[in-house]
């Protein structure tokens, strides 16, 4: 068992039931997405999206089972990130994510555009039937948020000008706003009080913060093997992150390569190797390291349970995939 | 004034703000996305379906102001319609609609993907905040036909065995659910009997029918010019329509060009000339006139309004495109 899965066993049966329901969900309504479905909800992702609105509803519920509608929040959750990756997966051209071939390099521009749309409608009108008006609400936001963020990602390309807060809050777009919302929205199903589901919400937000500038920090750490696409491939496409804004500060010649977007030979390995010379990346995980004890702080307002203990052991997770 | 906006007189006024809202609701918030806003919400457009929510708001609110959330309604009905148009294009891989160059050929995929995706996103947002769980369920569905059409037209491309009747759920699908379900919430909002918004979803249902049938025979009928696309280009692409279907079932040598996709030079003519002499097209006229006198039908329950003699006036005029 790997520390992330062995981090989710409170859940593990749900997640399980999870995975069988969100293939049939998707591939039984349309034979031709069953290859894609397959693809999507097979092996290879981590899940912790689903797993941490399971653990909420279990560590908010507690003495009581957790109901068919937190299920189906969860589902819902898996399905937003799983369209909005297959759409993102189109507008950057991927051709690889999670070490496998991206939907629309394997069937085409076609199938994925159709697979992404299927999946939004189909999250959408799951939400609507979940009856919770406010439910709704938030992860309406969200799917506002993914499309913002994947805009201003688009606008911000190798703009060397660009504030840490900016770089924040296109990750809370991208990454943060469904775990926030869909952990605000789990506690809402347990009927919650505002205090708490406010503290739920800012839970998810600091660890999908946490784990969005991990993410970042892999990307120039890590081996093209271990990411399952190209290091470095973010610099490459102008998207700015965490480090490369931290080194920008020390290292000027750095906007020069990043402003003349590596016209030259070289330029991007100069650009790799300055980032590496700076404290960038150490600044990048003290920042990681902040969001991610924000997290253990806000989860603590829910009473112990095993649930609990393991929503705290992700924020420690999150952080533990750089060493 | 043209015959189609000469209809809509009663909420001539009422789509000019919708038209000048829409402009501003993308534009605004994403400059990346202000051009593809303008050639969308621009020229061009029919709009006939905010015009048959705003006359059904109008013909159920009658001696009372319409509402801002009626208005929103109708926003939402043209957004989603515009979104599933864009994403179309792109799944279609379509040059030209309504005579000017798709989104997706002006600035690529990558911004089109985006443009839907930000619409989609949009509209489920505003559905949210109108605070009435039945509407956002109601368009919902809507989102889930509009991908479930379009793949269900993607897999009977060619289906030379294909029944009207498969036919006709796929244009319920792509065309008559939005104009269906926008009905029926429109009069929700304005508070009307179930039985009411029955025969308002039974209108525009039949509308909306109507509405596919007639532009799938222009598709036969009419120039490239006055199309805005390629004369022909439905049977081209192997999607099968109402004329087709009825010409079928006199023309048995049809059946063997479509069955090998017009792979033969002169097979796409000779396809064209067997429809023509076919009673097909006349078929598929009376099948549209028997939806449009049944949207007629329907549309009688309210009481007499200059709105509702619009809403009838409709039904006429869907048919007089044919003429």
């Amino acid at each position: 068992m790997t520390p992330a899965t062995s981090l989710f066993t409170p859940v593990e049966a749900d997640l399980q039931i999870l995975a069988d329901n969100l293939k049939q969900l998707v591939g039984n309504r349309h034979p031709i997405l069953f290859a894609a479905a397959e693809h999507l909800f097979g092996a290879g992702g981590k899940r912790i999206r689903p797993a941490i609105v399971l653990l909420i509803s279990r560590a908010t519920m507690l003495e009581q089972e957790i109901t068919q509608r937190h299920r189906r929040l969860a589902e819902i959750t898996e399905m937003i990130h799983t369209a909005s990756l297959v759409h993102d997966d189109v507008v950057d051209e991927s051709q690889m994510r999670r070490g496998v071939a991206t939907v629309h390099s394997l069937f085409g521009n076609r199938i994925a555009v159709l697979a992404g749309d299927f999946l939004f409608a189909q999250s959408s009108w799951y939400l609507a039937n979940l009856n919770n008006l406010e439910v709704v609400k938030l992860l309406s936001e969200v799917i506002m948020d993914l499309a913002t963020g994947e805009i201003q990602q688009g606008m911000n390309r190798f703009d060397s000008g660009l504030a840490i807060e900016t770089y924040l809050q296109k990750s809370y777009y991208k990454t943060a706003s469904l775990i926030a919302n869909s952990a605000k929205a789990a506690g809402l199903l347990s009927d919650v009080s505002p205090e708490i589901a406010q503290h739920l919400y800012n839970y998810g937000r600091n660890v999908g913060l946490a784990f969005q500038i991990v993410d970042d920090i892999l990307d120039f750490t890590s081996t093209t093997d271990t990411l399952g696409k190209p290091a470095g491939s973010d610099l490459k496409s102008g998207n700015l992150t965490a480090p490369v804004l931290f080194a920008l500060e020390e290292k000027p010649y750095l906007e020069v390569l990043i402003e003349r977007q590596f016209a030259q030979s070289q330029d991007l390995e100069q650009a790799l190797a300055l980032i590496q010379d700076s404290q960038g990346i150490q600044q990048a995980r003290e920042l990681a390291a902040h969001h991610a004890k924000l997290a253990a702080e806000d989860i603590a307002i829910l009473p112990p349970s095993e649930s609990r203990q393991a929503l705290i052991d992700i924020t420690e997770y999150v952080l533990s995939r750089l060493y």
